[in-house]
């Protein structure tokens, strides 16, 4: 008899639709037999010592021991200085790398075929310093910081993640000819660290060309890597090239294999609490997760499983053009994660 | 014998296939009899008094006579410290509102239709400033400028623009759930002067959602509004849903209606002087331009014998899909525009 190490993820089912489908991706994991044990943690923000927003206790402990997250879409906070919880988990846990796989899923319809593309995004700093001032009345500025470092560290990232998921190129998004010394020292780091990957082509794109080309033809780019405000740009209309948020997984990579996986549509409010949810997006999530992990063969067979129903169309979730519940599209996917045994 | 009185227009006819284009300009518009007196300037960059970057004088001199320029595509420069021509023009002349409808042509196919959009950006200050610095080695600071004069008037600008031609919704693109200071401040500015146009629907979104929206549905917008950079990015993006640079007209709006108006396509070099360029952007810019100038009638007659030409596919350029020349396709639309009369 064999005993399984199961592995601790934090589990962050975040509102609205967030508890559905979180329980959905659980009840697929479990069919999966993933050797998953799940440590739940609300993280809505509280203010520390000093007034200082800060995550909860209990999640941060729990997500510095397991170093693994999985978070379902959080309500944006309404009150005044209350800060992006996003943003403030992306700060906490130093998550540096926002990567975001598009790929074309078969059966689900789009003027887009064959995307398959990943966009790397610099999670930390540049437009997102949060440094603004009022210069004189009505003139005001915000700074965009761009560091050595953190360029350095992105792009090692990016050439890393395509060596190891065996793809060919990666393309620098950048700006180069209008923030010369901002956006040049970027793509002053990421030709740098290309010099030290010869087995993956590098190319420079200026932004507006590589979003003028994307949706002329995206099947030409592969791994996009570029500073943070490019990235959430980017990757929002690449998600919409196949789909949609509502099938695009999300990954948010720091240091010593720290990671949250999450989907990054919203709590969809209007349809919380009646089984109408789509999970794909968290549970694509929680795939790029297993393989975080090593637990690829997981991974393989629960994505299979997802991509499978999908293509087959006949259990699917309204918003995949459907008719069925969330409960029903689980359903159908742990039976072919159990028959793929 | 009525005697029409001609108004002058300076020319720029800019780099590789730009003089080609611009004379396939002027025998459309001759052959329109439309009543322009053309201009031609040079206005690569000089090094002026104290070393300062600017326009031949004589270029700045009939612009600042004709307030009216039509320029073609103009080589990047190479030199170190060498200005981009696009930005001297934008600033020489206080060119603030950077104007790019975005229609599908028909017969031209990509995998939209029915768009029918105008990007309108903010042409003077945002990510544009020029103002960066090193903080300490291996920080970089560059610093976005949002003021409210600026952000006044581009809005007022677009609600005016709505107004003039008959569109029903203007659209505020912004991050100032990031940037809360610089965007909310200009979307600030966009909803104080909204409430002066009732008759015009005003919406707010946020540029990543409009980027997804965008590809799956571009019919849903109208006139959008946006700071420096996210109009870069976005009227490049729409102009890839209706097929390109190629098909793409602009026009930079200033005080006391000064204009230039242009194609934003390159220059080309490889097939420069080769009769094979397509002066389609040019020439919708310069139909552009005829509207600005009040002259409705030719604007008509120009655009519908180009869209005739396109639509019936029988002579159309290489990227367009056919084998014409340049010259053949400028004498066909020539022939519908005398046909038109
Ligand atoms: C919610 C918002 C703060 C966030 C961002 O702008 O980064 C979102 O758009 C994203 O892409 O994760
Ligand atoms: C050429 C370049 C400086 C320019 C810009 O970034 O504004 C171009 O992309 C444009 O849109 O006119």
């Amino acid at each position: 008899c064999l005993v399984l190490q199961l592995q601790t993820v934090t589990l962050i089912p975040g509102d609205g639709i967030g508890p559905e489908i979180s329980s959905a991706v659980m009840k697929i994991f479990e069919a999966a037999k993933a050797p998953i044990q799940w440590e739940e943690r609300n993280v809505t923000a509280i203010k520390g010592p000093g007034g200082r927003w800060m995550i909860p206790p209990d999640a941060k402990e729990s997500m510095d021991k397991s170093k693994i997250g999985l978070k379902g879409p959080l309500k944006t906070p309404i009150a005044a200085g209350h800060p992006s919880m996003n943003l403030l988990l992306r700060k906490t846990f130093d998550l540096y790398a926002n990567v975001r796989p598009c790929v074309s899923i078969e059966g689900y319809k789009t003027p887009y075929t064959d995307v398959n593309l990943v966009t790397i995004r610099e999670n930390t700093e540049g437009e997102y310093s949060g440094i603004e001032h009022v210069i004189v009345d009505g003139v005001v500025q915000s700074i965009k910081l761009i560091t050595e470092n953190a360029s350095r560290r992105i792009a090692e990232y990016a050439f890393e993640y395509a060596r190891n998921n065996q793809r060919a190129s990666v393309t620098a998004v950048h700006k180069a000819n209008i923030m010369r010394m901002s956006d040049g020292l970027f793509l002053r780091k990421c030709r740098e660290v290309a010099e030290n990957f010869k087995d993956i082509k590098f190319t420079e794109m200026y932004l507006d060309t590589v979003c003028l080309n994307m949706v002329q033809d995206p099947t030409q780019f592969d791994v996009l890597v570029m500073p943070n405000l490019y990235g959430d740009i980017l990757s929002d209309l690449c998600a919409g090239l196949i789909g949609g948020l509502g099938v695009t997984p999300s990954g948010n990579i720091g240091a010593n294999g720290v990671a949250i996986f999450e989907s990054v549509h919203g709590t969809a409010p209007d349809i919380a609490g009646l089984d109408l949810a789509n999970p794909t997006a968290l549970l694509l999530s929680a795939v790029m997760m297993l393989r975080h992990m090593g637990l690829h063969g997981y991974g393989k067979k629960i994505e299979t499983a997802c991509f499978d129903t999908i293509r087959d169309k006949k259990v699917l979730t309204k918003d995949l053009g459907g008719n069925s519940k969330c409960s029903e599209f689980t359903a159908e996917i742990c039976r072919r994660v159990q028959d793929l045994d």
